[in-house]
């Protein structure tokens, strides 16, 4: 049972979630936010995959991206956005099918900077999940355009 | 106008580039290659959107990734595809509308090991071209399993 | 109680330890290696400060480097060494006197690649920690020239 | 010949330079400053080597993380300073003997925040320049604490 302060985040961080062209178009969902951490799926398809078929590094990237900014932005006032320095992810291993799980962690909450992690871990058809990708972020707080 | 080798060398990568179900989905075009280059273009189209309108970060890192996986695939042999080990990208701006092009360049072709980076830039609707982001990139060749 | 061979693993990579000119002009020491994992330390010293007196960041990026490089050797075949393809680091904090504790983790273990993170902490004079600097990073396993 | 002006910004970062006890340590000197340039120099010593006699991979990442930072520093305001969020590196290739030169440059001085690349080159006996690593930085301007 998630309680109401959880599901207030999970409406605010849902409601920027929604506004993503990109995440829609990928097919990604948001699971799962709590303070200071995010979790997004995204299921294996033709719209996410690469040359050999299997799932294209930029989607592990947008979704690492994602899971990594919205877990600061938990961790930003309620009325600001974030937005991303830079990142950067390594790539442990190529899966095909299945569904990737990106979980994105605060692991440090400045003013001026916000420093994430995030795992991605892919998930086979019997659900059995294996190491995907891990990333390192930084992010910036900034004011809504919206 | 373009020498024969290097219409070779842009059929050989666009065989792969077309390959690749997530560019045909972002809307992702092949402009150049050569030698240890290549260029990509992405227009910006909803499919490519985040929360504010913009280009979302992950379409600008899947773009890079695909400049700079690309240049480093001119430099490996023939019978070889690229995997990426990892990469790191700095976002310096954020744009909506127009289009953007991303320019991948071998740093260094090792034996096992090749480095990339790549530069983005966005072009406006009257072509003003505007540093979007930078890209540094880890990648090794690999047997091709199709 | 440390087992047997934990111990020759630490015999073997402090062997490769104490052969670092670097190293030991910083003032670093040994303090821990476990199959997949290690830990050395770095104490404030005039040889490590930057301009404001503080930990010199390329020491942190020198201790975090190490740290990841020998948890990477412990997973490697015992006849090779390592090399660091790359890293990236962030800084959490600056930090002034007292120590401070890097532990290197492997995070895969592959045949050609090997990846980690290590975590920088600062210990005050009277022992308490603080987040200083996170790092990820990419190593190959590379033949001995010595 | 320099101008007067770029006499004056190197005596401003000369300052700050000489104040690093560990560049001191390590055997660095500051070669040249411009707007938006700086460029370093280490010299191979057992101060600055690895297990295997080159240079040791915290040493470039040091220098590189000098290059880019007082690079930076020219595009900082004149009553500032600044200090590394985040780098990263990656090396070529190993040396030992001669000399590292790195040369760092910005590449979007910001308000908030400045990015730049570094580029290390190895000089051997004769002089002969052989690339050695490049590195990507997140930099911002901090209040001066001296």
């Amino acid at each position: 049972m998630t309680n109401p302060d959880q599901n207030d985040l999970f409406k605010r961080i849902q409601a920027s979630f929604l506004r993503q062209g990109m995440m829609n178009n990928l097919g990604a969902r948001l699971l799962r936010v709590e303070p200071g951490l995010c979790e997004v799926a995204l299921p294996h398809s033709e719209r996410v995959s690469q040359q050999q078929g299997g799932f294209h590094g930029g989607a592990m990237g947008a979704l690492a991206d994602i899971a990594g900014g919205y877990a600061a932005l938990t961790a930003a006032p309620p009325d600001m956005e974030v937005t991303t320095v830079e990142y950067k992810i390594n790539f442990l291993a190529s899966f095909s099918g299945g569904e990737l799980r990106a979980v994105g962690r605060v692991v440090k909450a400045g003013k001026r900077i916000i420093v994430t992690t995030a795992e991605v871990v892919h998930l086979d058809a019997s659900g059995k999940p294996t190491a995907c990708a891990v990333m390192q972020q930084t992010i910036v707080p900034v004011h809504k355009t919206y």
